[in-house]
């Protein structure tokens, strides 16, 4: 994807210290990385905003993991977030990518009758509007980019009586912006090492995974002991 | 680090949708979540600069474990990535780390006096400048953020010789925009997820994987066969 | 599954120095935590055979990982070892898994029918016998464990034409032991794991990852410069 | 380490199926993969007792972290082992190699006037005696292992008026059988991923992850709700 000589670095194509550093912002790059073109103004700003509405979810089972990890081995602060996405597969974040293929392959129609469980939908917390959905369609609109995915996923959540959620807003717009499904999970993976880095700083200053430990430690023991 | 009701999703205290999505970067929310505040333009450019210069570095170690690794469990993308940030240590990429920690501890002459390796210092290709420690200070003069700690590592890499290469210069970097050097592995560690994400990508539709594995095991064992 | 007060320490109501500790060996005490009870001398030999067989298998995908890994982050092993074991998925050692809920589900002639592709058949190298296979039926009618399960998979590979790997006798084993199927890629998971640290050892001794990188870095950027 | 033929599958100059499988045990092969020689009856009590000790400890972060990714990634239990082992680091289980590389490099007396905090000492719970050391230096004695090391920990326990924990104990028996302090942290590594099987086949059946998330996530945001 990249080569260097001793005064030269080169992705895909482009100057790296001249074309890209000042010029691409993170989000930028990771379009690039995923597309090879840089992104116009539009579509920098609705990817950047698909992106950073999956980076901080709280106190996940994903920061958890990176945390109670972090706990036996902070010196190796990348082990510990590599636990934490090791975790992020079909039941969160992975959904993202199911709404992606399912859109790429069929319409509307076609997935009211194939899907039992269409992913995408529904929120135990965020009904009937899941809020970042909405901003994610408004932002859609104003770039242009609020097309014939998107009103299929509205499709099939006021069919089935359900609210549309971030995951299923992505996927949408994930196949707006024409990118490959296979790259859409990838969407939440890199955003989610994001939030996990801001965990485990906050973790090194205010810990929370030693206490956590003792406690489900000594509640699952507590019966067992004579 | 943020709280969620069915109308509202606040991340350390900013609403998610109305204060975020559409106005922070990718870049913009890593420094937010190792921060506490949004940053203002110039750290806006000179910390998105920083982190994307870390995004792609072409076949290494840990791209190659990463696509490896999706070889044996393509279902399972983010267990690929994951695998690929395990080696970001002490000898890759984490000694972005030792330069901020040894800045934030030791003016250049006490540095000097102390250690006989100094992290962020020497490339086997960039030489006697790497291009985007030139560019990255570029960015810091115009931002206003050239500042005593990368005059520090300048003096000490004119002193042994050596070219001042980009880890040192993001270590540099990260103290001058205050950041605690405790975050400063994660810099890598987010960026290189960004970058994994497109090796992954790649592999999926160019494989070289497998075609690296059976290579290299028929070397490791052709001495052995009778 | 365990507990302990200041005198004593419990695993799964056996008391760990007295009754383990000398009494179990490895592959025991991996039997011990996944069925709750001790192997008597027979699933001892057959259950500890199953597993050795999946410990090493030179130079793999995973192996690579876990070396290239290593080479970044010498300090930390565990991650190392952890980086290897995120490929073992459905394409390498996963196999297993499916075998066993196959024959756990279905009988050899509901396979038969509804397995295009039915997992734990085949091999590249080794046909028409899979020497492992062979050896791992040996112990089987030996102490006792031949049964059903082995029939029904040596009945469908002959129908299919196809070498009975190792795979698939591992995971008719495993249902002849009684094995949940949900535990049974776990075999090839601590069986790497065994292996792992033995090529990381290796490794640190007379290291192979750094020449691999560059070269394959080299091979895949050389078409690129200028 | 290791190669094949149709015929023939060949581990360190052994035939896989003739010479090792139900020949060796799992603990017997690990021993064989870091020592290149087939442990006898002796060393194979010993090395046995000392990674079956490591197997199992209760609900450690280890343990919590895995559960936890397996919550959200259940096809892919590798994932899940692999995010318990990163965590295996200088906090926990890494002692081993702490105590493994001391002993090789410094007598007892060197340790005593060199190290302000010996590792391999102290437990919280097991005072003033540790069962597990016990019962392992039982098993030293019995095989004739009991030697130069284990009296210089013990010398120095007693020095400090600390216990001799298991770690402790382990990293000297490892310098009794003569394997090299860098696979030491391995022995952990290994029999951890055994443990961690174990767990999540538990999770599997009798979850715990999410209750404890749930749980957790709604204490860590509650004071932060309006």
């Amino acid at each position: 994807m990249g080569w260097s000589t001793a005064e030269r670095i080169v992705v895909r194509g482009k100057d790296l210290p001249g074309e890209i550093l000042g010029h691409l912002n993170l989000g930028d790059m990771a379009f690039f990385e995923l597309t090879g073109r840089v992104p116009d103004a539009k579509e920098s700003k609705l990817f950047n905003a698909m992106v950073v509405t999956l980076v901080e979810h709280g106190v996940t089972p994903s920061a958890l993991a990176a945390r109670l990890t972090y706990l036996g081995a902070p010196e190796a602060m990348q082990a510990a977030v590599a636990a934490g996405l090791c975790g992020l597969g079909s039941v969160f974040v992975g959904s993202t990518e199911g709404v992606a293929k399912m859109l790429s392959e069929s319409s509307a129609e076609e997935i009211l009758q194939k899907y039992k469980r269409v992913p995408g939908l529904g929120h135990p917390l965020h009904k009937p509007v899941d809020p970042r959905t909405r901003r994610l369609f408004e932002i859609a609109r104003e770039t242009g980019f609020y097309g014939k995915y998107c009103r299929a996923m509205e499709e099939i959540a006021k069919s089935k009586g359900l609210t549309l959620n971030a995951t299923g807003a992505i996927g949408a717009l994930a196949c707006e912006l024409g990118l490959d499904w296979r790259a859409v999970r990838g969407l939440g993976v890199m955003a989610r090492a994001v939030g996990l880095v801001g965990h485990l700083l906050e973790e090194s200053r205010q810990p929370m995974a030693e206490e956590v430990w003792l406690r489900i430690e000594e509640e699952a023991s507590r019966h067992l002991k004579p």
